[in-house]
């Protein structure tokens, strides 16, 4: 069994991250997330241009997030996102977020996602070697 | 014991919530939600210009949401919020979002909030009476 | 010639559209205009569920927007929209937002949009009519 | 006088930059924009963590932005952003956005700025050294 891959992304805090309580809104971390999903699901030999001309995406089905500490203006912060495990259709990824001067922990976040066949909707197996390659999903 | 308060909001899917699979974007929801949160807390009597104001403002600090069916362009939403339990410096709301065409539910959301002084951060007490007001949180 | 279309939205500032400095982000102000100028292009015979079908959309090739006078969380805000001039394969609306209190006036937008079949990007004549009806756009 | 000061970002499109009609989103390429353009400021002496001390920021007060060639889910786009002129309170920006692939043009945009103390609103000169540094705006 391989390990599990990992990617990292890396973002600087900007006025539209933040909302007039001086912190970073929490819907903007779920898009610091996505980018770092994405690049991951590319790690994974899902590209974008690929799924741009298959319309097969993997499409979140569930996101858990906790919101530790805030981000402010400038910060810089670091995500790192890893396959966690696998199931027949589904995989569940997840996320810590850091702040990059003093390495505390901000968010944790885990997303369940299906590959599924756009517009349509249906779902579709995940590769035939995942299984093997990754670990099974634990019983939560 | 009162019923616990709810509050309901209606939404009308525009571009800017979809994106290339043809359906909302998992972001875009939260959106919706925040909104209806709002609503719900200002009845709660936590209003925006009151907390402007003071700057004592209800955090979500954990977001737990399934996406059970998508909406597309031009479908008109509803969206009920509740609050859902209380403890003694946090409380749960939970959301539900349906397609007003068809009752279809498309989305099923918990969100915990804290109440919170910024920009220090620092974590108050809930109102007094909300604990004999409303329901103690169940555990999980 | 008829008098040109108009329509009115209603927003309220919520977290998600503010910044921390304090007051609604520009980029905010552009998506309550976009939900505006989608109820008018309703109003004028382009509703969303028609263009989710026929893949021809009024798309924005430029935007002008003044920012003059900031609105904060929890103004209640009134968008008002108009076909402004007609072109041959092009169109201007332009929108004035105030703040309902007082009827302070904070942003003026115009927007120039093209009919376009997507995905390849062809671009559409408006409907014939529109000549007769609408006033031609004025030199700029 | 010396050469306009100029930046460079770059941006993959992502999933929440795009809408239904399958290519970008007009409102996504402003937020890339300002990333281009906070960072742009950053070079001339406005650091983020310096503008949530001082509560000065540069704020944006006109947009003109030509939509010419639509982006798609996987472009890489590099943006460059560039100190266009300086008036005594206000100075311009102007940007241009590239596929990275085959350097087509996707957008041009100009943006006023003021530099303002936040909450209260009130404008601010600019530093008194960019008169001399830096073109003056030529009549538009």
């Amino acid at each position: 069994m391989e390990e599990m891959p990992t990617f990292e992304t890396r973002e600087e805090v900007m006025f539209f991250d933040t909302d007039c309580g001086g912190v970073v809104h929490n819907i903007a971390y779920l898009r610091m997330i996505e980018t770092c999903r994405t690049k991951l699901a590319a790690k994974l030999g899902m590209s974008l241009r690929e799924m741009a001309q298959t319309q097969v995406y993997p499409v979140v089905v569930r996101t858990e997030i906790d919101y530790r500490r805030p981000a402010v203006l400038g910060d810089e912060l670091v995500i790192v996102g890893k396959l966690h495990s696998v199931e027949r259709a589904r995989f569940w990824c997840a996320f810590e977020m850091r702040r990059v001067a003093d390495g505390t922990l901000l968010i944790t976040c885990k997303q369940q996602l299906a590959l599924v066949q756009m517009p349509q909707g249906r779902p579709m197996r995940l590769p035939e070697d995942w299984k093997q390659k990754y670990a099974p999903a634990s019983p939560q």
